[in-house]
C-alpha cells in the first residue's frame, strides 16, 4: 500500500515559524499558549525548556518572552517592553500586516472596519493599532448599528471566508465615497481543505490526524468522508487498526492545523509497520 | 383633478448645470451636442445663440467653446486650450471627480479598473487621466483577460448599477492585496425611477414625457405602467387626449433624463386646459 501525505496539512506557515522561534530561544516563556496542542507545548518544555506565562503580570524579570502568532495589543507590547524581559516577537507576518494597515489607515483619516471577532486575541491586537474610529463587525446587522464617515478602510481577520468578507464590502460600497479593501485573509485553512479533498478523491482510506475537539480537524474529516467513505479521525498512533488498511492501495494522510509534525510521522511509521 | 410632478424627474443635476452655463455664455459653441434632445439644442440656438461644433477641427478662432457634461480626454483639452478659444468647462462634477481619482491613483502606483464602456465619451475622458495601466471592463470575462498587479483602484461609469459594480469588486478582492473602491455612481437615473414608482402607486393616470426612442423614458413608462395601468408615454402636448383624464382624481407627471423643463410645463398647461 502506498502512503501519501496531502499537499498541504497541519501547521500553517505562521505556527511553524513561531515554533521554530521558540526552539531557537531555549529557556524563554511564551505569553499565552503558543498553539492549541498540549503535547506540543509539553515537547517544547521538555526539549527546549520553553515555558508558558498566562499574563503580563507573570513575566519574570530577566526572562525572555515570546509573543505568539496572534500578536498582542499595542499597550501590552509597551508594558512588556518596559519590563526587564527580552521580547521575542513570533507574531505571524499575516497578522503584523493588518496591524500596520490599521495604524496607517487611521493616520490617513479612514474609519476602520474589521471583519472579525472583537474578543479574539488577533483582533484585539489589530484593533489596538487604530488611532481613530475602529469597529469589529461579524455581520450586516453589526454594520447597521455603527455610523461611519465617507472614507472607510476594511480588513478581515486572517481566518475569515472571502465570500463572507465580500458581503461586508458589498454593503459598504454603495454607502460610502471610498472603500479601501485590504485582503488580509490567510488561505492556510482552505489550502489544507482543498488538498485533503483532492487526496480523498483518489485514496482508498484516509487518516485525518488531530484533536477530537479541534473544529478544523472535524471539518477536514467530514470533507474526506464525503469523497472517501473509509476516512478515520484519530489523535494518536494507538488508535490505528490494521484491518482499516486491508486490501487498500492508497492511504491518504492529512492533519488539522494544530497537529505537530512528529505526531503525523509517528502515525505514518505505525501504518508502515502493518506491512499492508 | 390634481396634477402632481414626481419628486425627481427630467434632467439630472449635471445637465441642468450645463444648460445654465450655456445660457450664461450666449454666442458660445458646444463641443458635441450638449444633450440628446434636438428641441432643447434648437432653443439654446434660438434664445442664446449657442451653436454646436462636432469636432476640435471645427472650433473657430476667437470663439468660446463649452465642454459638455461628459468631459473630454486630457489631450483634447490641451489642444482646445492651445486654440484661440475661451474654454468654458461644463463637465459634470460627478465626472470631474473620477477623472481626478484616476489621475491620483495612477500617480500612487495603482492599476486602474473602470467599470464602464470604453467607447463612451465619459469613459474616454476619464481613462485619459491615467498615467499608468488602466482598463475599462464591462464584465468578469473582460477582467479575466487582463493582468493586474497587487494594488488596484476601481471606479465606475456614473450611470452603472451598483449591484453590477459590486460583482466586479467581488471578483477583484480575493485576487489582490488591496482594492480601493470609489463609489462614482450617480443616482440621478435611479432617483427618477424611484420617484416615478412612488407616484404611479398613488396616481389614477400617469403622463411620462420624453423621446419615443429614449431608453430611459421607455423604462420609466414601463415602471409606471406596472403600478398605474393608465400610463402614457408622450413626446409633446399635441399627443394628449382629454378622455385619458375623465373621472381621474390624481394625474402624475414624470419625464426622461433628456426632457427639458419647458416641454413638461407646456404639457401640464395643456392638461389644466382640459379642466377635468
Amino acid at each position: 500500500m502506498k502512503i501519501e501525505l496531502a499537499e498541504s496539512y497541519g501547521f500553517c506557515f505562521g505556527v511553524k515559524r513561531a515554533i521554530k522561534i521558540a526552539e531557537e530561544n531555549p529557556g524563554s516563556a511564551t505569553l499565552g499558549p503558543l498553539i492549541h496542542n498540549n503535547m506540543e507545548i509539553a515537547r517544547l518544555k521538555r526539549d527546549f525548556n520553553v515555558s508558558l506565562v498566562e499574563s503580563l503580570d507573570d513575566v519574570k524579570p530577566g526572562s525572555a518572552t515570546v509573543i505568539r502568532t496572534h500578536g498582542i495589543p499595542k499597550n501590552d507590547l509597551k508594558e512588556l517592553l518596559a519590563k526587564n524581559t527580552k521580547v521575542i516577537d513570533a507574531t505571524c507576518p499575516f497578522v503584523t500586516k493588518p496591524q500596520q494597515i490599521v495604524e496607517e489607515m487611521s493616520q490617513e483619516g479612514y474609519d476602520i472596519v474589521i471583519f472579525g471577532d472583537k474578543n479574539h486575541p488577533e483582533i484585539k491586537g489589530v484593533m489596538s493599532y487604530a488611532t481613530g474610529p475602529v469597529y469589529a463587525v461579524l455581520s450586516i446587522e453589526d454594520l447597521e448599528k455603527i455610523h461611519l464617515r465617507e472614507r472607510v478602510a476594511v480588513i478581515a481577520q486572517t481566518t475569515r471566508k472571502i465570500e463572507e468578507y465580500n458581503k461586508i464590502v458589498n454593503w459598504l460600497v454603495p454607502r460610502h465615497k471610498e472603500v479601501r479593501v485590504f485582503n488580509t485573509i490567510c488561505n492556510a485553512t482552505f489550502e489544507n481543505q482543498d488538498a485533503a479533498k483532492e487526496l480523498a478523491k483518489r485514496a482508498d482510506v484516509m487518516i485525518v490526524v488531530g484533536g477530537k475537539q479541534s473544529s478544523n480537524t472535524k471539518q477536514l474529516h467530514s470533507i474526506c468522508k464525503s469523497f472517501c467513505p473509509d476516512s478515520y479521525h484519530i489523535e494518536s498512533k494507538d488508535e490505528l487498526q490494521k484491518e482499516w488498511f486491508d486490501g487498500k492501495k492508497l492511504c491518504g494522510v492529512t492533519a488539522g492545523a494544530s497537529t505537530p509534525e512528529w505526531i503525523i510521522e509517528e502515525i505514518i511509521g505505525k501504518i508502515r509497520e502493518f506491512k499492508v
